[in-house]
């Protein structure tokens, strides 16, 4: 091997400069919820004990039905599984909504690999690149990912803490619509506000996107995860939304699996579904062993979410009580998934986040959370916002509060002279 | 709830047809490898035994190493993994190229949701919409699907089945070159083709995509895939491909683990990785258990390998010798991969495939196979070619071509009158 000489790194760094990355690369973001991965990483290693609340990643068991039809599978080879998902998984969850009350049929729902994919396809077969999607703010970080994958734009619409991120009136989605828009996409339950839309609301919206010939995408992934006796609407229960809305579904949150990476598209447009098999056919397969489980995680029983329902409840309840009693913290009511958007009195959420993984010690441990600013599509908003993922059981719950309740009087970018940190 | 009307109906209809698709969904095709599946599921109902060559599905079982990592991973809660992937699993493949003669570091390797995902990343963060991708033709079909799901112009290069499909030379390349040209695409050994690119024509590659800026992207799933001696080069192997090499690789044919979707990403330049890295982040996780089999995969024994090259070589030789006897037949040297496009005496392969799966039966069987109609991007090429993947036992391989010759003889549309046929 000849070694480099001075012409040779010219030519090379000639090379380098001429070969340029997309707009799409440009655009995408770095994940607010894993870019500081690197500070907890670091904390860890050095002995430091972190509490993840910066990701949806619940510590409840998945359920055992998963796991023995995995065990149970007995496969030899494993084979690609037809592109749109096993045929026996996709008529068990067509089943599964019916008896959760939304009228599918089997062709009407295809596997994707997670939600992720599901919402992938569903941008990439509507929207070309530079058309516009509306979606209310603060919005699902990945939202944005996507978006910038697919060349789209984001037009958020701000909802208020001070509402509990309730949905915004038809009006302020009549205002951004123009006629590069596309689509508006809701989640509901919301990540991350853990908002639930009302009927009316929904029907609301369902008839300013039917007035304009809008596509609705609604990710409702996190629809058993719902307290006070709400009950979540799905877009498809409404009249109207035959021909332009897309449910996007998971199993991760719903059977605490987020490492099977399975999914649903569901439409009851006929050319919408045709064009995402297509989508589904250029990537084969979703991954055949976790499809088998899923089919055997669809016989959880009612229980199951139950017991779910009770103990993410309580998490709630000791997050909102906690938070509540911080100085100079606005926690909104919250029914639904298992997030909290919180104001919190500091002077930039990204430092105050990295501070508390880096710098930050109470007994030897600290807190992760997700910085606001990644939840938004508009610059400088979300600041003084973090979105906490309270899926900690309880005792570790209550010492990720104690460690945050000590950070925000301690941290040098707080707005807020607490009484311990007055003296200094 | 109140009846359709004829008023309901009108706008029902006028939203349907002011709701349109993306220009990506309209170009998206079908799979040339699945589009017959519906013909051949009617033809399994009705008690037809059917040999599967048109998918590149191996028969080989999956190594117990895969199967034994995923019982022992004893999870309680299937969680995400980093969005780059196990660390251990990126330690362990890097090792592993290394060990193959292939120099990269964990950091240069990221874990993909199979090679499909790999290509996809790929294409994403090189190519805006309407730029251009050389790929020499025939080409995997799926190629021309990611071209279609991210707004980017195929340019294919003939290559000759007479020249057994061999790498055109680089004037050829030269000749295609536009300012909207970023990339060239092989893939090496060949799907469809089974073709394997000499090192010096490699070489003269990557000089022509150094000459232009280009980038080549490497699509080196069939690595283990290797006939006669021959031992394909890498494209990361060659000198001058740091900054511009990326290989795309999967775990779906070489441990025979296609329904695990685990692919790798793999490049030296750091810029296109952390772009990879962002894309990745916005889908999460790749699927965690297959992950953890995987580990165990790659200890594998070469024992494995060494029996899968013998058998493999023996189907080829038998599929080779079967098909050159057929009257009118063309069939290619094969060195690598475990495909053949050959040349049949049909007028119409989409056609000739389907009457196969719906007309055809020689002892209640028949075969699928894939159109090479989808093979190539060029419209009217492939009429009078087939892809076969040799994928089955030598003695359904030897039922398969029996099939085939019969089917030969008998097929309306040949082109050929067989002695058999000359009568009718």
């Amino acid at each position: 091997m000849v070694g480099p000489n001075k012409l040779e790194s010219t030519v090379i760094f000639q090379l380098h400069m001429a070969l340029p990355l997309s707009r799409r690369a440009k655009a995408m973001p770095a994940s607010p919820i894993r870019k500081l991965a690197p500070y907890a990483d670091a904390a860890k290693k050095s002995g430091v004990k972190v509490y993840h609340l910066n990701i949806g990643q619940p510590d409840v068991p998945s359920p055992i039905q998963f796991w023995d039809a995995v065990k149970n599978s007995n496969l030899q080879v494993l084979e690609y599984s037809n592109s749109a998902g096993i045929a026996e998984l996709r008529e068990k969850a067509a089943a599964d909504y019916r008896k959760n009350g939304i009228d599918v049929s089997t062709d009407e729902v295809i596997i994707t690999t997670a939600g992720s994919e599901s919402l992938s396809i569903a941008l990439n077969v509507i929207c070309n690149e530079g058309d516009e999607v509306i979606v209310p703010e603060p919005l699902y970080a990945n939202y944005i990912g996507f978006a910038a994958g697919t060349g789209i734009n984001v037009v958020p619409i701000p909802t208020r803490i001070e509402d509990n991120f309730a949905l915004p009136p038809s009006s302020e989605f009549a205002k951004r619509i123009t006629e590069r828009t596309k689509t508006i996409i809701i989640c509901n339950p919301g990540n991350p506000t853990g908002t639930i839309y009302s009927k009316q609301q929904l029907e609301e919206l369902i008839s300013i996107a039917n007035e304009h010939n809008l596509y609705v995408i609604a990710d409702e992934v996190y629809r058993e995860f719902a307290y006070d006796g709400v009950r979540p609407v799905s877009v498809l229960q409404l009249a109207g939304t035959e021909q332009n809305a897309i449910m996007v579904d998971s199993v991760s949150k719903r059977y605490s699996l987020c490492g099977a990476r399975i999914g649903f598209f569901v439409t009851k447009n006929k050319e919408i579904m045709d064009a995402a098999v297509r989508f589904a056919q250029a990537r084969l397969s979703s991954p055949t062993l976790d499809m088998l489980g899923v089919i055997g995680a669809l016989d959880t029983p009612q229980s199951y979410f139950d017991d779910l329902r009770l103990e993410y409840t309580r998490r709630r309840d000791l997050l909102v009580s906690r938070l509540r009693a911080m100085p100079g913290v606005t926690c909104p009511d919250i029914h639904g998934a298992f997030y909290a958007t919180v104001r919190l009195p500091i002077d930039d959420s990204d430092r105050f986040c990295q501070w508390m993984l880096e710098e930050f010690r109470h007994n030897n441990s600290t807190v992760m959370m997700a910085p606001g600013t990644g939840f938004y599509s508009t610059k400088g908003c979300g600041l003084d916002e973090v979105r906490i993922a309270y899926v900690l059981n309880l005792e570790d719950l209550g010492k990720a509060m104690d460690c945050l309740e000590i950070a925000l009087q301690t941290y040098p970018g707080r707005t807020l002279n607490s009484p311990v940190a007055a003296g200094n």
